[in-house]
């Protein structure tokens, strides 16, 4: 099958450039171009001199709530007072912060005036390795997340040690789930390395950043708009860990990593596992005590992933060896009977 | 210069698909298609046993502040539940209104689900001329027309008889404003007919459609995202026609008629026509007395047309003959001293 799409691209060309970066000054923007920084406000202290530099500044709160439709009205008007006197085609956003901020910023640079130029930075292990590429931006409407976005890439992103390495370990192994994932999706070299991990240490997690990303942009260019099905493998370990992440209340990467845990544990059930396999620092959901969730509140957080294809229907992607993972539509009942199923065999 | 982008296309093609009918009930639409229609709820009345075919159905009021970004969260949280138990990637939006349905519709079907099918049913000339085709999405910011928006094509688009002669002549005169425009910008055939024009009715704009149309997707396909600036030449008569919009509260049709006739003397007094011209049905500002707004009322209203490249610079688009219009920096003092000048030359 052949589809006639593109990703809506930024006027300077085709892919997003990637940068690593030691420090934040080796960063070179271009004041001359209007830049509006978008930045987590959590981030002013810290790097208050080099924020300094924007002539346009716009601080939020990081969080789910940014993304709330609810408040945009009041962002957007705040915005535009602000960018008032930057001339309509010559505006860049600049987004710096983690997950939220960069679906929030990413969605503001994708329709004001019909789109202006963006760039990330990045400040969490999380959004560097996975949410900042691909072009995906969002804003949440009534509670269901991601309700409403776009598909808009960067121009450039930037990842930088010296933001990265400030950063507690906590959130080091928050990242892993996602790394754990685009590495048994891609297998090859990368799961061969990834497999051997004797220590999650900031400067692994550093040294992985090409390569993971690399992966995951392999797919996002083979279907960049999620129209032919391949851009779902990306969502591997993510319908049990959507739910995990909600219920339990834990960081996304922790829940992915549960997620990711529970989907293999099924493809084994189901026989699909080719070879059995080991992985290092994966979380076991069982192990872990999240296994208490009834069936009517499992089914009702399986039902709000907007994910799902069809009604009572759920693309839930199983894994056959690293490097081989698909997708399989299962019904939400055929879960909760997984999930019961695991929870009773500790 | 040539540079790699392109419009976000919907996900069956290249082109907008346009289809010519008689009468509504001509259209197919696959209602198993999970169909939402948005429509303007003056409609009802004369359509609801079409309307009432739709499974999902959300009316609204039609004007600017449908297109107004506080009532946006409202909007969306009504759309998202009526549309809960459609699947993700199985929906389309039907837009049946005029232009502001249109551009809101649009903006929805852009950002919903991350994009979701768009089918446009223009409901007046206006819409059905010109701002349906093209691809361009918008919603109010704060006052500032048009202040966010996407590019975003339809995948079909019904131009219906039976809708479009139910309307008041007055809606065929304003019509006009758009359809010379094109004629001017276009020249050849096209101009050559619109030139020989005795007598506007509803028979002889519908048979300009589909040129007049064809037009303007020439020079929007050129330069869809208008970043090249061609698509800057569909502003023809626009810049003067948006303060004469505004300040006199005039439909935007009779507007743009008054503003081409405006731009048409200016390149008069510069010495840019090559030869005299004689154009039926052009509204001259001078002679209805549009020419008693201020300096200082012209000007702001001239710095709210966010379409200015720089500040106080107005890409303002001259004319040299049928066929041949051009883009001239000039300075919004320009613009007033020549709209003193053509006033004072009654």
């Amino acid at each position: 099958m052949k589809v006639q799409i593109q990703m809506k691209k930024n006027i300077k060309g085709k892919k997003e450039s990637l940068k690593f970066n030691y420090v934040l000054d080796d960063i070179q923007l271009n004041q001359s171009e209007n830049i509006l920084i978008i930045y987590d406000q959590k981030l002013k202290k810290k790097y208050s001199k080099w924020i300094s530099q924007f002539n346009y500044k716009y601080a939020v709160k990081a969080g789910e709530d940014l993304k709330n439709i609810d408040q945009f009205p009041n962002h957007i008007k705040k915005i535009s007072r602000i960018a008032e006197d930057i001339p309509s085609r010559q505006m860049t956003i600049v987004a710096f912060g983690g997950g939220s901020v960069g679906d929030f910023a990413g969605f503001i640079a994708s329709v004001y005036k019909r789109g202006v130029k963006l760039i990330h930075i990045p400040s969490t292990w999380l959004s560097a390795i996975d949410s900042t590429h691909g072009g995906k931006t969002a804003l949440n409407v009534g509670g269901v997340k991601n309700q409403i976005g776009t598909f808009y890439s960067a121009e450039r992103i930037y990842l930088c040690q010296e933001v990265l390495f400030q950063l507690p370990m906590d959130r080091v192994y928050e990242a892993y789930g996602e790394l754990l994932k685009i590495a048994l999706i891609e297998g090859g070299p990368l799961w061969n390395k990834i497999k051997k991990i004797q220590q999650l240490d900031q400067q692994i997690l550093w040294s992985f950043l090409p390569q993971a990303i690399q992966a995951k942009m392999k797919i996002v260019n083979d279907d960049p708009m999620e129209v032919l099905g391949f851009r779902q493998l990306l969502n591997f370990g993510h319908t049990m860990g959507h739910a995990f992440e909600t219920y339990y209340q834990i960081p996304h990467g922790i829940a992915v990593n549960y997620g990711l845990c529970f989907a293999i544990r099924w493809s084994l059930h189901k026989g699909y596992l080719s070879a059995p396999i080991s992985i290092p620092y994966i979380l076991d959901p069982r192990v872990d005590g999240l296994m208490s969730m009834s069936k009517i509140e499992l089914s009702k957080l399986l039902f709000k992933d907007k994910k799902r294809d069809h009604k009572e229907k759920v693309n839930f992607i199983f894994f056959r060896e690293a490097g081989t993972v698909f997708i399989e539509s299962v019904t939400v009942k055929d879960i909760i009977q997984e999930y019961q199923r695991q929870g009773k065999n500790v």
